[in-house]
Parts: C-alpha cells; structure tokens; sequence
C-alpha cells in the first residue's frame, strides 16, 4: 500500500474515534472518509483489533514526527521537551490523535489484544525518551558534576535514575493528556507543566 | 438514606463499571447489587450522570479516606506519599474505584456534564494535594535552607512551585493509573514511581 493511502486511512480511523469514541467506531466510516474499499482496508490492516493497534503505532509516531521537526530542538534537552511537549497542541489532528489514544487505551482496561498493543506502543515511546534522557545526560557531562539534586544527591546519569525519570515523564504526559482532552488545561499549559516537570527533574 | 446504603450504592456503581465498562453500565444492576430498589436509588442520586458524578467524589473520598488510615504518615510528607499512593493497591475495592474513574474520565472527553463531574472532583482531589504541599513546605522550613534544585534554584515554598508541583503529582499518578490498569505496572511498580517523583521533587 502506498505510504499516502496508509496515512489517509489511520488519519481516518482517528478521526472516527475521536468523533464517536471506541463505542461508535465502525471500519466503513474508516474506509469511507480514507477513500478506499473496505476490503483494501482489511487486507492491509486485518481485522478491527489490527486497524487499531496500528493507529497507535501510528500517532506515537506523528508526535515524533512533529517533534523531530521542531526548529529550535538543538540539543538533547531540547529535543527532549519537544518529543514530550508535540503530544499536545492545538491542531485538530494532534487532538484526533491524542483522543483516539485515550480512547484505546480505556478499552485495554476490558480487552487483552488492546492492553498488549498499548503496552508495545508505551514501551517504544518510553524508550525514545528514555534514549533522549540519556543523550542529555553525556551532553551535560552530569556524573563529573554536582548531583542534580541538593536533598536527594540523585544524579541523572545513572541507569536506574534514567529509566525512572523516563517512565515519570511519560506517565505525567498521559495523566496531562487526559487533563487537556477533558478541557480541564489547555494544550499550553500542558506543554508548560511538562517543561516546569523538566525542570524539577533537573533537565 | 442511611451512611451504609450509600456506601453500598456506590461501591455497587464502582464495580458494575469496573465489570463491564461505562458501556454496559444500567442503573438496575447497581441497584440490584445493592440491595435497594432503583425508585431510591434514583430518588437520592437522580439520573445516571447524578449516580456517576457521586461515584466520581466517593473514589476520591476513598483514596483520601485510605491514606488518612496510614499507619506511617506521622509527617506531611508521608500523609502526602500515602495520599498520592493510595489510588493504588491489590484490594479489588481500589482497583475497582480506580477503574470506574478512569472510564469516567474517558467519557469525559465526550459528554460536557462527565466533564465537568471530572473537572470538579479533580480540582478538589488537587487542592488536597496541594495543602499537603503546602504543609511539607511549612514542616520542613524550606524557606530557611539552600534551594531544593541546585540547577534552577527552584524553592518549593513558593505558591507557584507548589501549585505546579500539585498539578505535577496528581497528572503524574493519573498517567500511572492508565498503566497500572492496563498491566503495564503493578501496584507496588506504581508506589514506587510515585514516592522516586516525591523525592525527585525534593519532598
């Protein structure tokens, strides 16, 4: 499938999720606003189960896109914060994208085939940060600095302090994530609470 | 209506969403699990937003209630530590309580008056955290001793500091809700998290 109708149709299955929720999801609103056939759909995509894991896949994806694409993200903390901040914002599509997320990931709670693909889809995105905590852990030089943190003398630049700062920084976005997408902080606040966490945390 | 008949009326909510989804929730079968008549379960709670919106507070209540319990929290940090990691724990009565949250949340994003039901119990939830917040800054004179982050400066006695750590926390346990209940952490995983963040924060 070229890569074009591929992105017409999760671009369309978001869409439809963020219309009506998992609840009224149907694949021919899918294929109908993509502009294929349904059996184009189901041959590229499997079945409901398979159409939604690859939508996850898919605005993970886009966030990095957006972020990878950020113009002042010339250094690792930067592109960091970008990474972290690009699942927010107001376009409708970044929305249509967050919403379907949420969605998905409500219904893992109840479905087996969904909490193991927004388990895959978490651990690839906690993993892009995870790498970026790092990098901004060499740019920064910190082991031959003082600790990060005056109470706790934490230092950043260990193993076991990076993967629990990277799990940290993405929980926060998704408990930020479903603040924003229930109207209770708007896209920039969300993105600054993520900066003001960055922050903290010594980035 | 009783204190007991409307604990049981609401645990009864908790765990008909938490069996089925807010999808197959119906008033009757939370009436018949609590052993009242739907006529007083909707005399005292109104229409289904009504038995939702007091779900919502009761799940709160009974984290706060929980945490209040918590043989350890002599300090403000620990009744703060114990507030945060209540909203966790292998009880199925918590698990439920978190469950039909997070679906409630998840409708939230789609019908205004969840929303607002959301918002309102959030904010209070919020408030709490922040006194406690507050209390941590008082009980350890904060104002007096060198910043808590040596890179930025930062002084959590501050009103701004603390009214973002606050929204900091609670997004973060949120965030750590939705993996916690779709098997990407267990409970333990979860406290964890939260009490690495508190110290990460210079609590």
């Amino acid at each position: 499938m070229a890569h074009d109708a591929r992105e017409r149709i999760l671009g369309a299955c978001e869409r439809a999720i963020a219309r009506a929720g998992i609840r009224g999801f149907r694949m021919q609103d899918v294929a109908r606003d993509a502009g294929v056939s349904i059996g184009l759909l189901a041959y590229h995509f499997g079945d409901r189960d398979g159409l939604l894991q690859a939508a996850l896949d898919h605005v993970t994806e886009q966030a990095a896109d957006r972020a990878s694409r950020s113009p002042n993200a010339t250094t690792a903390v930067a592109r960091l914060a970008a990474l972290l901040c690009s699942e927010f914002g107001d376009d409708p599509e970044i929305r249509a994208g967050s919403t379907a997320w949420n969605e998905l990931r409500a219904l893992a709670v109840f479905e087996p085939a969904q909490a193991t693909a927004v388990a895959r889809s978490t651990a690839a995105w906690q993993a892009r940060v995870r790498e970026l905590v790092g990098e901004v852990a060499r740019e920064h030089g910190r082991a031959s600095r003082a600790p990060v943190n005056a109470d706790t003398g934490r230092d950043v630049s260990t193993e076991a302090n990076g993967d629990a700062d990277a799990l940290n920084l993405t929980a926060l976005v998704e408990g930020l994530s479903g603040r924003w997408l229930t109207g209770q902080l708007t896209s920039a606040e969300a993105q600054a609470a993520v900066r003001s966490a960055l922050l903290r945390l010594g980035y």
